[in-house]
Protein backbone atom coordinates (compact mmCIF):
# COMPACT_ATOMS: atom_id res chain seq x y z
CA UNK A 1 0.00 0.00 0.00
CA UNK A 2 1.23 3.67 -0.66
CA UNK A 3 0.97 7.23 0.95
CA UNK A 4 1.07 9.60 -2.01
CA UNK A 5 1.70 13.07 -2.07
CA UNK A 6 -0.18 14.42 -4.99
CA UNK A 7 0.93 18.40 -6.13
CA UNK A 8 -2.62 20.07 -7.09
CA UNK A 9 -0.08 23.40 -8.68
CA UNK A 10 -0.87 27.10 -8.46
CA UNK A 11 -4.50 27.27 -9.11
CA UNK A 12 -7.14 25.44 -10.24
CA UNK A 13 -8.71 21.92 -11.09
CA UNK A 14 -6.94 21.54 -14.53
CA UNK A 15 -3.22 22.36 -13.10
CA UNK A 16 -3.17 18.68 -11.85
CA UNK A 17 -1.34 16.08 -13.75
CA UNK A 18 -2.01 13.20 -15.57
CA UNK A 19 0.29 11.26 -13.33
CA UNK A 20 -1.37 13.00 -10.30
CA UNK A 21 -5.05 12.07 -11.81
CA UNK A 22 -3.87 8.47 -11.93
CA UNK A 23 -2.87 8.13 -8.60
CA UNK A 24 -6.27 10.01 -7.74
CA UNK A 25 -8.52 7.93 -9.26
CA UNK A 26 -6.55 4.53 -8.05
CA UNK A 27 -6.79 5.38 -4.39
CA UNK A 28 -9.07 3.73 -2.04
CA UNK A 29 -9.35 7.13 0.33
CA UNK A 30 -8.32 11.01 -0.72
CA UNK A 31 -7.49 13.46 1.42
CA UNK A 32 -6.39 17.29 0.72
CA UNK A 33 -4.89 19.68 2.50
CA UNK A 34 -5.55 23.40 1.45
CA UNK A 35 -4.05 24.74 4.23
CA UNK A 36 -0.36 25.81 3.62
CA UNK A 37 -1.27 27.53 0.51
CA UNK A 38 -4.31 28.83 -1.22
CA UNK A 39 -5.79 28.02 -4.59
CA UNK A 40 -9.28 29.55 -6.30
CA UNK A 41 -10.34 25.85 -6.46
CA UNK A 42 -11.55 24.22 -3.18
CA UNK A 43 -12.84 20.39 -2.35
CA UNK A 44 -15.84 21.07 -4.08
CA UNK A 45 -14.66 21.95 -7.30
CA UNK A 46 -12.00 19.18 -6.70
CA UNK A 47 -14.68 16.49 -5.71
CA UNK A 48 -16.28 17.09 -8.83
CA UNK A 49 -13.42 17.14 -10.82
CA UNK A 50 -12.60 13.74 -9.82
CA UNK A 51 -16.38 12.21 -9.02
CA UNK A 52 -14.59 10.86 -6.23
CA UNK A 53 -14.91 11.69 -2.37
CA UNK A 54 -12.33 13.91 -0.65
CA UNK A 55 -11.75 14.30 3.36
CA UNK A 56 -10.63 17.92 4.33
CA UNK A 57 -7.41 18.13 6.61
CA UNK A 58 -6.56 20.57 9.16
CA UNK A 59 -4.00 21.78 10.54
CA UNK A 60 -3.87 19.43 13.28
CA UNK A 61 -4.76 16.41 11.08
CA UNK A 62 -1.43 17.31 9.12
CA UNK A 63 0.38 17.29 12.78
CA UNK A 64 -0.80 15.61 15.51
CA UNK A 65 -2.76 13.33 13.62
CA UNK A 66 -0.52 12.05 11.26
CA UNK A 67 -0.26 8.77 12.80
CA UNK A 68 -3.78 7.44 11.94
CA UNK A 69 -3.27 8.74 8.48
CA UNK A 70 -0.25 6.52 8.27
CA UNK A 71 -1.90 3.50 10.36
CA UNK A 72 -4.80 3.86 7.02
CA UNK A 73 -2.26 3.36 5.06
CA UNK A 74 -1.14 0.22 5.57
CA UNK A 75 -4.17 -1.22 4.84
CA UNK A 76 -5.01 0.64 1.59
CA UNK A 77 -3.87 3.13 -1.09
CA UNK A 78 -4.02 6.63 0.57
CA UNK A 79 -3.54 9.80 -1.48
CA UNK A 80 -2.98 13.65 0.12
CA UNK A 81 -3.68 16.21 -2.61
CA UNK A 82 -1.41 19.61 -1.29
CA UNK A 83 -1.67 22.70 -3.17
CA UNK A 84 1.60 23.88 -5.16
CA UNK A 85 4.37 21.10 -4.70
CA UNK A 86 4.59 18.64 -2.35
CA UNK A 87 7.13 18.86 0.95
CA UNK A 88 7.50 22.70 -0.21
CA UNK A 89 5.36 23.22 2.98
CA UNK A 90 7.72 22.05 5.65
CA UNK A 91 4.64 20.65 7.51
CA UNK A 92 4.74 17.73 5.28
CA UNK A 93 7.80 16.08 6.21
CA UNK A 94 6.19 14.44 9.66
CA UNK A 95 4.11 12.78 7.83
CA UNK A 96 6.35 11.13 5.47
CA UNK A 97 8.89 10.22 7.84
CA UNK A 98 6.70 8.60 10.21
CA UNK A 99 5.38 6.71 7.04
CA UNK A 100 8.86 4.97 6.15
CA UNK A 101 9.56 4.39 9.19
CA UNK A 102 6.22 2.38 9.94
CA UNK A 103 7.67 0.93 6.39
CA UNK A 104 4.77 2.20 4.30
CA UNK A 105 5.58 3.36 0.98
CA UNK A 106 5.83 6.94 0.13
CA UNK A 107 5.21 8.46 -3.24
CA UNK A 108 5.72 11.89 -4.42
CA UNK A 109 4.31 13.49 -7.51
CA UNK A 110 5.47 16.90 -7.81
CA UNK A 111 3.52 20.04 -9.25
CA UNK A 112 4.66 23.61 -10.04
CA UNK A 113 5.18 25.80 -6.87
CA UNK A 114 5.37 29.46 -6.49
CA UNK A 115 8.34 29.11 -5.86
CA UNK A 116 9.77 28.58 -9.72
CA UNK A 117 6.92 30.04 -11.13
CA UNK A 118 7.88 33.51 -9.65
CA UNK A 119 11.25 33.28 -12.23
CA UNK A 120 8.07 33.36 -15.33
CA UNK A 121 6.08 36.11 -13.81
CA UNK A 122 8.65 38.39 -12.94
CA UNK A 123 11.56 37.37 -15.27
CA UNK A 124 14.59 36.99 -12.63
CA UNK A 125 16.39 34.50 -12.71
CA UNK A 126 16.25 31.59 -10.34
CA UNK A 127 19.50 30.89 -9.42
CA UNK A 128 20.12 34.64 -7.99
CA UNK A 129 17.50 34.29 -5.55
CA UNK A 130 18.69 33.43 -1.63
CA UNK A 131 16.29 32.26 1.44
CA UNK A 132 12.87 32.81 1.64
CA UNK A 133 10.67 33.51 4.75
CA UNK A 134 7.24 34.08 5.74
CA UNK A 135 5.46 37.47 6.93
CA UNK A 136 3.35 36.28 9.51
CA UNK A 137 0.68 38.25 11.34
CA UNK A 138 2.67 37.34 14.44
CA UNK A 139 5.93 39.99 14.54
CA UNK A 140 8.89 38.72 13.94
CA UNK A 141 12.15 40.10 12.55
CA UNK A 142 13.49 37.31 10.57
CA UNK A 143 11.88 38.33 6.73
CA UNK A 144 13.62 41.55 7.31
CA UNK A 145 17.15 39.88 8.48
CA UNK A 146 16.47 37.37 5.24
CA UNK A 147 16.10 40.55 3.10
CA UNK A 148 19.40 41.76 4.57
CA UNK A 149 21.73 38.37 4.58
CA UNK A 150 20.56 38.07 0.65
CA UNK A 151 21.55 41.59 -0.07
CA UNK A 152 24.53 40.62 1.42
CA UNK A 153 25.37 38.00 -1.24
CA UNK A 154 23.79 40.38 -4.12
CA UNK A 155 20.51 37.97 -3.98
CA UNK A 156 16.90 38.04 -4.54
CA UNK A 157 14.50 37.36 -1.44
CA UNK A 158 11.14 35.63 -1.73
CA UNK A 159 8.90 36.31 0.89
CA UNK A 160 5.59 34.43 1.70
CA UNK A 161 2.84 36.64 2.94
CA UNK A 162 0.76 34.73 5.96
CA UNK A 163 -2.50 32.99 4.81
CA UNK A 164 -4.29 32.71 8.00
CA UNK A 165 -6.15 34.96 7.00
CA UNK A 166 -4.83 36.00 3.80
CA UNK A 167 -1.93 39.58 4.05
CA UNK A 168 -1.96 41.93 1.46
CA UNK A 169 1.28 43.17 -0.13
CA UNK A 170 0.00 46.48 1.60
CA UNK A 171 0.00 44.66 4.73
CA UNK A 172 3.22 42.96 4.59
CA UNK A 173 5.17 46.03 3.69
CA UNK A 174 3.82 48.40 6.23
CA UNK A 175 4.56 45.29 8.96
CA UNK A 176 8.19 45.72 7.30
CA UNK A 177 8.77 49.08 7.74
CA UNK A 178 7.77 49.25 11.06
CA UNK A 179 10.72 46.75 11.76
CA UNK A 180 13.03 48.45 9.46
CA UNK A 181 12.21 51.68 7.58
CA UNK A 182 15.22 51.35 5.10
CA UNK A 183 13.13 48.36 3.98
CA UNK A 184 10.76 51.39 2.70
CA UNK A 185 13.68 52.43 0.00
CA UNK A 186 14.36 48.94 -1.42
CA UNK A 187 13.33 47.63 -4.58
CA UNK A 188 10.90 45.08 -4.38
CA UNK A 189 8.16 42.98 -6.88
CA UNK A 190 4.55 42.33 -5.50
CA UNK A 191 2.18 39.42 -7.40
CA UNK A 192 -0.95 38.63 -6.77
CA UNK A 193 -2.58 35.90 -8.13
CA UNK A 194 0.59 33.53 -9.23
CA UNK A 195 -0.41 31.31 -11.37
CA UNK A 196 -3.82 32.46 -12.54
CA UNK A 197 -4.70 34.32 -15.85
CA UNK A 198 -5.18 37.30 -14.13
CA UNK A 199 -1.80 37.42 -12.24
CA UNK A 200 -0.64 41.33 -11.14
CA UNK A 201 3.21 41.91 -10.95
CA UNK A 202 4.61 44.82 -10.29
CA UNK A 203 7.97 46.41 -9.79
CA UNK A 204 8.60 49.33 -7.80
CA UNK A 205 10.51 50.97 -4.19
CA UNK A 206 8.80 49.36 -1.65
CA UNK A 207 7.11 52.83 -0.22
CA UNK A 208 5.30 52.96 -4.11
CA UNK A 209 4.33 49.57 -4.31
CA UNK A 210 2.65 49.75 -0.83
CA UNK A 211 0.33 52.36 -2.26
CA UNK A 212 -0.79 50.00 -5.65
CA UNK A 213 -3.59 48.20 -5.87
CA UNK A 214 -2.86 44.55 -6.15
CA UNK A 215 -6.27 43.43 -6.39
CA UNK A 216 -7.42 39.89 -4.56
CA UNK A 217 -4.84 37.74 -2.43
CA UNK A 218 -3.01 35.58 -2.78
CA UNK A 219 0.10 38.06 -2.70
CA UNK A 220 3.56 37.07 -3.05
CA UNK A 221 6.54 39.95 -2.59
CA UNK A 222 9.75 39.89 -3.62
CA UNK A 223 13.02 42.30 -2.29
CA UNK A 224 15.21 43.10 -5.20
CA UNK A 225 19.33 41.63 -4.98
CA UNK A 226 21.54 44.53 -4.98
CA UNK A 227 22.30 44.87 -8.72
CA UNK A 228 20.47 43.43 -11.89
CA UNK A 229 21.21 41.25 -14.44
CA UNK A 230 20.12 43.55 -17.48
CA UNK A 231 17.70 40.60 -19.16
CA UNK A 232 16.29 40.45 -15.42
CA UNK A 233 15.94 44.64 -15.58
CA UNK A 234 14.52 44.22 -19.07
CA UNK A 235 11.98 41.84 -17.81
CA UNK A 236 10.86 43.35 -15.02
CA UNK A 237 10.38 46.74 -17.64
CA UNK A 238 8.24 44.99 -19.88
CA UNK A 239 6.48 42.45 -16.99
CA UNK A 240 6.11 44.33 -14.28
CA UNK A 241 6.13 48.24 -14.96
CA UNK A 242 9.63 48.55 -13.12
CA UNK A 243 10.26 52.75 -13.29
CA UNK A 244 13.47 53.41 -15.53
CA UNK A 245 15.68 54.44 -12.59
CA UNK A 246 16.40 50.68 -11.47
CA UNK A 247 18.52 50.54 -14.93
CA UNK A 248 20.98 52.30 -12.32
CA UNK A 249 21.14 48.33 -10.61
CA UNK A 250 22.11 46.95 -13.82
CA UNK A 251 25.66 45.35 -13.27
CA UNK B 1 -3.20 34.70 -31.07
CA UNK B 2 -0.96 33.06 -28.17
CA UNK B 3 2.68 31.77 -27.64
CA UNK B 4 2.03 29.37 -24.85
CA UNK B 5 5.00 28.03 -22.89
CA UNK B 6 3.82 24.44 -21.57
CA UNK B 7 5.96 23.26 -18.88
CA UNK B 8 6.60 19.51 -19.02
CA UNK B 9 7.38 18.73 -15.33
CA UNK B 10 10.34 16.32 -14.47
CA UNK B 11 10.21 13.24 -16.06
CA UNK B 12 8.08 11.45 -18.43
CA UNK B 13 4.72 12.26 -20.45
CA UNK B 14 2.26 12.09 -17.97
CA UNK B 15 3.96 14.89 -15.60
CA UNK B 16 2.00 17.55 -18.01
CA UNK B 17 -0.77 18.89 -17.07
CA UNK B 18 -4.60 18.81 -17.51
CA UNK B 19 -4.16 22.61 -18.65
CA UNK B 20 -0.89 22.02 -20.45
CA UNK B 21 -2.69 19.18 -22.64
CA UNK B 22 -5.30 21.73 -23.42
CA UNK B 23 -3.11 24.17 -24.55
CA UNK B 24 -1.51 21.63 -26.64
CA UNK B 25 -4.48 20.02 -28.21
CA UNK B 26 -5.31 23.89 -29.27
CA UNK B 27 -2.55 24.63 -30.74
CA UNK B 28 -1.35 25.02 -34.43
CA UNK B 29 2.00 24.57 -34.17
CA UNK B 30 3.93 22.72 -31.53
CA UNK B 31 7.61 22.80 -30.76
CA UNK B 32 9.59 21.12 -27.57
CA UNK B 33 13.04 22.31 -26.48
CA UNK B 34 15.13 19.24 -24.30
CA UNK B 35 18.31 21.50 -24.71
CA UNK B 36 18.03 23.23 -20.46
CA UNK B 37 16.79 19.99 -19.35
CA UNK B 38 16.69 16.03 -19.34
CA UNK B 39 13.93 14.33 -19.11
CA UNK B 40 13.41 10.46 -19.62
CA UNK B 41 10.78 11.07 -22.74
CA UNK B 42 11.67 12.54 -26.25
CA UNK B 43 10.05 13.86 -28.71
CA UNK B 44 9.16 10.40 -30.25
CA UNK B 45 7.31 9.96 -26.85
CA UNK B 46 5.38 12.98 -26.81
CA UNK B 47 4.59 12.72 -30.44
CA UNK B 48 2.71 9.15 -29.61
CA UNK B 49 0.89 10.76 -26.25
CA UNK B 50 -0.73 13.72 -28.09
CA UNK B 51 -0.86 12.09 -31.66
CA UNK B 52 0.49 15.34 -33.03
CA UNK B 53 3.51 16.57 -35.15
CA UNK B 54 6.45 18.00 -32.40
CA UNK B 55 9.26 20.42 -33.88
CA UNK B 56 12.65 20.30 -31.88
CA UNK B 57 14.21 23.51 -30.85
CA UNK B 58 17.91 23.64 -30.84
CA UNK B 59 19.62 26.26 -28.63
CA UNK B 60 20.47 28.68 -31.44
CA UNK B 61 16.66 28.30 -32.75
CA UNK B 62 15.98 29.37 -28.99
CA UNK B 63 18.04 32.06 -29.30
CA UNK B 64 18.88 34.21 -32.24
CA UNK B 65 15.73 32.11 -34.01
CA UNK B 66 13.75 33.29 -31.07
CA UNK B 67 12.24 36.41 -34.16
CA UNK B 68 10.80 33.40 -36.02
CA UNK B 69 8.88 31.92 -33.73
CA UNK B 70 6.96 34.87 -32.36
CA UNK B 71 6.59 36.27 -36.02
CA UNK B 72 4.81 32.57 -36.37
CA UNK B 73 2.44 33.64 -33.31
CA UNK B 74 1.41 36.33 -34.55
CA UNK B 75 -0.77 34.50 -37.05
CA UNK B 76 -1.57 30.94 -35.23
CA UNK B 77 -1.85 29.56 -31.56
CA UNK B 78 2.40 28.37 -31.06
CA UNK B 79 3.10 26.02 -27.56
CA UNK B 80 6.44 25.44 -27.04
CA UNK B 81 7.05 22.95 -24.53
CA UNK B 82 9.95 23.02 -22.17
CA UNK B 83 10.82 20.12 -19.52
CA UNK B 84 10.67 21.42 -15.59
CA UNK B 85 9.01 24.71 -15.24
CA UNK B 86 9.39 27.35 -18.35
CA UNK B 87 11.57 30.04 -17.19
CA UNK B 88 13.46 28.83 -14.53
CA UNK B 89 16.09 28.24 -17.25
CA UNK B 90 17.45 31.97 -18.22
CA UNK B 91 17.21 30.82 -21.95
CA UNK B 92 13.29 31.20 -22.15
CA UNK B 93 12.92 34.84 -21.27
CA UNK B 94 14.48 36.51 -24.30
CA UNK B 95 11.23 35.03 -26.82
CA UNK B 96 8.94 36.33 -24.24
CA UNK B 97 10.44 39.76 -24.19
CA UNK B 98 9.92 39.40 -28.09
CA UNK B 99 6.75 38.64 -28.17
CA UNK B 100 5.71 41.11 -25.95
CA UNK B 101 7.35 44.16 -27.56
CA UNK B 102 5.75 42.59 -30.72
CA UNK B 103 2.27 42.72 -29.43
CA UNK B 104 1.84 38.66 -29.41
CA UNK B 105 0.26 37.39 -25.76
CA UNK B 106 1.82 34.86 -23.91
CA UNK B 107 0.70 32.05 -21.88
CA UNK B 108 2.98 29.89 -19.35
CA UNK B 109 1.42 27.07 -17.63
CA UNK B 110 3.87 26.08 -15.09
CA UNK B 111 4.76 22.72 -13.76
CA UNK B 112 7.19 21.21 -11.05
CA UNK B 113 11.15 22.15 -11.30
CA UNK B 114 13.76 20.40 -9.65
CA UNK B 115 14.23 23.53 -7.66
CA UNK B 116 10.66 23.02 -5.60
CA UNK B 117 11.41 18.63 -5.88
CA UNK B 118 14.60 18.81 -4.12
CA UNK B 119 12.44 19.84 -0.86
CA UNK B 120 10.68 16.70 -1.27
CA UNK B 121 13.05 14.25 -2.10
CA UNK B 122 15.87 15.45 0.59
CA UNK B 123 13.14 16.55 3.57
CA UNK B 124 15.22 19.84 3.19
CA UNK B 125 13.43 23.08 3.83
CA UNK B 126 12.71 25.12 1.06
CA UNK B 127 13.24 28.14 2.79
CA UNK B 128 16.88 27.99 3.61
CA UNK B 129 17.92 27.87 0.12
CA UNK B 130 20.60 30.12 -0.64
CA UNK B 131 21.46 30.89 -4.44
CA UNK B 132 21.85 28.19 -7.19
CA UNK B 133 24.34 27.54 -10.12
CA UNK B 134 25.73 25.41 -12.45
CA UNK B 135 28.68 23.17 -12.55
CA UNK B 136 29.79 23.32 -16.16
CA UNK B 137 32.53 21.33 -18.11
CA UNK B 138 34.14 24.93 -18.74
CA UNK B 139 35.68 25.56 -15.65
CA UNK B 140 34.70 28.16 -13.13
CA UNK B 141 35.08 29.35 -9.48
CA UNK B 142 31.29 30.75 -9.50
CA UNK B 143 29.71 27.67 -7.93
CA UNK B 144 31.94 27.10 -5.03
CA UNK B 145 31.86 31.18 -4.41
CA UNK B 146 28.16 30.29 -4.21
CA UNK B 147 28.56 27.40 -1.75
CA UNK B 148 30.28 29.83 0.23
CA UNK B 149 28.18 33.03 0.18
CA UNK B 150 25.61 30.91 1.12
CA UNK B 151 27.41 29.00 4.37
CA UNK B 152 28.26 32.77 4.71
CA UNK B 153 24.08 33.40 5.53
CA UNK B 154 23.38 29.38 6.67
CA UNK B 155 21.79 28.39 3.64
CA UNK B 156 21.44 25.09 1.64
CA UNK B 157 23.14 25.58 -2.05
CA UNK B 158 21.45 23.78 -5.27
CA UNK B 159 24.05 22.80 -7.73
CA UNK B 160 23.24 22.19 -11.68
CA UNK B 161 25.67 20.13 -13.45
CA UNK B 162 26.14 20.61 -16.96
CA UNK B 163 24.41 18.61 -19.29
CA UNK B 164 26.22 18.53 -22.46
CA UNK B 165 27.75 16.06 -22.15
CA UNK B 166 25.81 15.14 -18.68
CA UNK B 167 27.63 14.99 -15.94
CA UNK B 168 28.05 13.20 -12.94
CA UNK B 169 27.99 13.94 -9.21
CA UNK B 170 31.70 12.52 -8.65
CA UNK B 171 33.03 14.66 -11.90
CA UNK B 172 31.36 17.44 -10.22
CA UNK B 173 32.67 17.19 -6.86
CA UNK B 174 36.21 16.12 -8.66
CA UNK B 175 35.88 19.68 -10.32
CA UNK B 176 34.76 21.63 -7.12
CA UNK B 177 37.50 20.35 -4.91
CA UNK B 178 40.09 21.14 -7.71
CA UNK B 179 38.97 24.54 -7.38
CA UNK B 180 39.12 24.68 -3.43
CA UNK B 181 39.83 21.52 -1.60
CA UNK B 182 37.90 22.77 1.67
CA UNK B 183 34.96 21.63 -0.40
CA UNK B 184 35.62 18.27 -0.09
CA UNK B 185 35.38 18.36 3.91
CA UNK B 186 31.53 19.23 3.45
CA UNK B 187 28.74 18.01 3.69
CA UNK B 188 26.74 17.86 0.38
CA UNK B 189 23.26 15.76 -1.10
CA UNK B 190 24.08 13.99 -4.22
CA UNK B 191 20.38 13.25 -6.31
CA UNK B 192 20.31 11.19 -9.44
CA UNK B 193 17.06 10.99 -11.65
CA UNK B 194 14.76 13.19 -9.70
CA UNK B 195 11.24 13.02 -10.49
CA UNK B 196 11.40 9.61 -11.42
CA UNK B 197 10.74 6.56 -9.47
CA UNK B 198 14.10 5.38 -9.51
CA UNK B 199 15.66 8.65 -7.69
CA UNK B 200 18.33 8.12 -5.47
CA UNK B 201 19.58 10.42 -2.85
CA UNK B 202 22.66 10.31 -0.47
CA UNK B 203 24.15 12.55 2.24
CA UNK B 204 27.95 12.31 2.94
CA UNK B 205 30.43 14.27 3.05
CA UNK B 206 31.52 15.37 -0.45
CA UNK B 207 34.55 13.41 -0.69
CA UNK B 208 32.76 10.37 0.48
CA UNK B 209 29.70 11.34 -1.91
CA UNK B 210 32.32 11.64 -5.09
CA UNK B 211 32.73 7.30 -4.63
CA UNK B 212 29.02 6.66 -4.39
CA UNK B 213 27.30 5.19 -7.57
CA UNK B 214 24.55 7.16 -8.26
CA UNK B 215 23.81 5.38 -11.35
CA UNK B 216 22.14 7.35 -14.49
CA UNK B 217 21.80 11.18 -14.79
CA UNK B 218 20.21 13.47 -14.94
CA UNK B 219 22.60 14.66 -11.24
CA UNK B 220 21.87 17.27 -9.20
CA UNK B 221 24.26 18.05 -5.99
CA UNK B 222 23.27 20.50 -2.41
CA UNK B 223 25.54 22.10 -0.49
CA UNK B 224 24.14 21.95 2.84
CA UNK B 225 24.23 25.21 4.88
CA UNK B 226 26.36 25.38 8.24
CA UNK B 227 23.64 24.25 10.70
CA UNK B 228 20.49 22.40 9.91
CA UNK B 229 16.99 22.38 11.96
CA UNK B 230 16.27 19.26 13.34
CA UNK B 231 13.86 17.69 10.95
CA UNK B 232 16.33 18.44 8.14
CA UNK B 233 18.81 16.24 9.86
CA UNK B 234 15.64 13.51 10.72
CA UNK B 235 14.66 13.51 6.84
CA UNK B 236 18.52 13.42 5.76
CA UNK B 237 19.01 10.49 7.90
CA UNK B 238 15.87 8.61 6.24
CA UNK B 239 15.81 9.47 2.67
CA UNK B 240 19.40 9.85 2.06
CA UNK B 241 21.17 7.79 4.49
CA UNK B 242 22.93 10.52 6.46
CA UNK B 243 25.63 9.89 9.07
CA UNK B 244 24.62 9.93 12.72
CA UNK B 245 27.80 12.81 12.68
CA UNK B 246 25.68 14.78 10.95
CA UNK B 247 23.63 15.28 13.81
CA UNK B 248 26.54 17.85 15.43
CA UNK B 249 25.38 20.11 12.77
CA UNK B 250 21.88 20.54 14.12
CA UNK B 251 21.10 24.13 16.18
Amino acid sequence: MVLTFVGLGLWEESDISMKGIEAVMKADKIYAEFYTSKMSCDVVDLEKFFKKEINILSRSDLEEGSRKIVEEARERDVVILVPGDPMVATTHSAIVLEAIKMGVEVGIIHNASIVSAVCGLTGLHNYRFGKSATVSWHPSRVPVDVIFQNRSIDAHSLLFLDLHPPMSIEEAIGRLVEIDDEIADLYAVGIARAGSREATVRCDRAEKLRKFDFGDTPHTLIFLAKTLHFMEYECLKVLANAPEELEKAVR
